[in-house]
């Protein structure tokens, strides 16, 4: 017998930041005082930070497909076209959620594993000149992927559509300028970058956007717009807060703040590259194809003959890893190591370790050790331009 | 100078229990895990019991108002008829939901601290035979009065109507038999007697009211009932679980099962019965008027030439004590006192006793400890009776 922690190294819900455990557990805090319309609104203000925008935001007591709905039934009206890149489970959401609405969606999909190109929108947008909106993922957790925003933003920009980002996991693991690339919806969820458990999401919205408020038709209440973005900074919120989650998010967005969101996204991006070459080098496949890798989460392929529910169950059975299978018709067929948030490189490299000694196990020749040292050396090569950064 | 503990005494949310301030902090647990599915499944069952229904329960990561919206979009059509209920501001929230959603509401409107009466709904089911609909308060939360389900569940079940309950202080504080009376929703939220934070709320659906799912065709998404009613059992949620939340009230439901939820219930009509002899004693004037008053929460009118407004800050500055003012145009006329969920008369000893020292101090003339007398005669009378009780 030896000692095993749990450890979450899953796309979200993903490791809690624990000055955020300490913060949630001073949560018999009365959500309609000062105290906490001070947290509420330094909240707010913090988020603008994180996201980098002057847009408006809003943030709901909900998990982030409540913060994707808002942004449909707030901004649209049934019967309009839209258009919907769908380059995996959650694209597919996207497809549901207009669905459900009564607008009539145009899916431009991908294979599992690819991402729609900016090529791909723009003759999308070119064949459908009344689509009123642009649905994409920026990151697709699914399946590794991330859409070119800086190209696709201003192509949308150019048209009478507003581009919808889920960024649930994209914000914090990569770039997103929403101002600058013309991004009009960008949402995000609490257990992704920042290192809270699940409860919460939020979305920045355009004034472009929100131009729409007054004539879009759907229907809605809980996830209203305005209402939450008029009130975050008075302190408010329409309805009752998550409070011990707002008091979690303050305690992570201060430490974010702290570090810089920038350090943040490197992090993250250090961590998928250092998996990517530690992959590459134990003779696995990354499933990402002609596309951008995620910073949040690298989606590898199991080695030919060997299942990947083994190897995640190897994972939580033998260590207490808790790594994420893949989903719908990927099951079986892909792991996915996550990146975004409370994840360093000790994390890293015993999880390294561990895939080597289950790979091994389940009798696919790799050298122990082979893998670490492909991601120690990509940490070796950060500090030491990181010094020499520092230096000059 | 002196020690003040800020306390809680507001009607949600109410104080935490140390159980699940324990457990939400063990939160870093993967929600589709055969551990987490296995405390979500505990969470559905127990609530089985809480509620004392087998009516299918829908569990939502928001706030209370959610679920309230998850009853209009799922199970009605837009320009239907339904009888709204209004007694004080929760009840306006139904005007509110059912008019975002294209229903055309009738609203049987009593004044603040008086009930729509058994035979104010007969005459409007009467009078709107083609009604789809009755949407009300188990309590008022505003106001501190109750409706008389027992009466109307059986009014609405002869009719076409279903019968929709807004029970978010209700539950755990008063008697429900949601079956027995024919209650087909019945909404309940987790910062009130269950003893956690804000962000989790449900439901119970009877099959009357699931057959309109098929037919209803207001549209929904993130609370889509179905969904939620087939999975829960599953252990299963169809987005995001707020995990931590689910933790905290798994630990809390057991604790309920420990102690009986009956006795959850006499604990807090206790406590209103005591708060109201307290009162009485002091002289102050109980707002709830012709009408059944809550055991979730008491309000109390500010004496004569006294802003309530003025008590609640004296409880905060001079106690630390939070105490709810009254709500919108209430707000400086009646404080509210809550007994639902983790509260004892220790805690009611106390605040009795502040309000007495801040009458006072106010100038309004008092006898210190009268009040305080009321409330200890309650508790020695129930407990003689239940001492009697359980030894015949």
């Amino acid at each position: 017998m030896y000692v095993r922690k749990t450890r979450l190294l899953t796309p979200g819900p993903t490791p809690l930041l624990p000055e955020a455990i300490r913060a949630m557990a001073a949560a018999d805090l009365h959500h309609r005082t000062k105290q906490f319309r001070d947290v509420y609104r330094g909240v707010i203000k913090d988020l603008h930070y994180f996201m980098g925008t002057q847009n408006g935001i809003a943030l709901f007591a909900s998990s982030g497909s409540g913060a994707m709905e808002a942004a449909v039934s707030n901004l649209f009206s049934p019967g309009e076209e839209v258009i919907v890149c769908a380059a995996g489970k959650f694209g597919e959401r996207w497809e549901q959620i207009t669905t459900a609405y009564g607008l009539r969606p145009v899916v431009v999909r991908k294979p599992y594993g690819e991402a729609v190109h900016p090529e791909d929108l723009e003759t999308s947008l070119r064949r459908h000149p009344l689509a009123k909106g642009v649905f994409l993922q920026a990151t697709e957790t699914s399946t590794g992927i991330s859409h070119d925003l800086q190209t696709m933003g201003p192509l949308v920009a150019e048209t009478g559509a507003i581009m919808v980002v889920d960024a649930i996991t994209g914000l914090g693991s990569s770039v997103i300028d929403i101002d600058g690339w013309g991004l009009d919806v960008v949402i995000g969820g609490s257990q992704k970058a920042l290192m809270i458990p699940p409860g919460l999401s939020f979305c920045s919205v355009s004034a472009r956007a929100a131009s729409r408020f007054d004539t879009a038709t759907c229907p809605n209440f809980y996830f209203n717009l305005r209402k939450h973005i008029e009130a975050g900074p008075r302190g408010d919120s329409p309805w009752t807060p998550a409070s011990s989650l707002i008091l979690g998010m303050g305690a992570v967005l201060r430490h974010i703040r702290g570090i810089g969101r920038e350090r943040l996204i490197e992090n993250a991006q250090l961590l998928a590259r250092a998996t990517r070459d530690a992959a590459t080098e134990l003779g696995l496949q990354l499933f990402a194809k002609n596309a951008i890798p995620a910073g949040a989460v690298t989606a590898i392929r199991a080695p030919e003959g060997l299942s990947s529910t083994q190897i995640v169950q190897a994972f939580k059975q033998g260590f207490g890893s808790v790594v994420a299978n893949g989903q719908g018709s990927m099951k079986g067929r892909i792991f996915r190591l996550a990146h975004l948030g409370y994840f360093d490189f000790h994390d890293l490299f015993g999880t390294i370790a561990e895939l080597e000694v289950i790979l091994q196990s389940l009798g696919h020749e790799v050298e122990l050790g082979r893998g670490v040292r492909a991601a120690q050396s990509v940490f070796v090569d950060a500090r030491a331009a990181s010094a020499s950064g520092s230096q000059s």
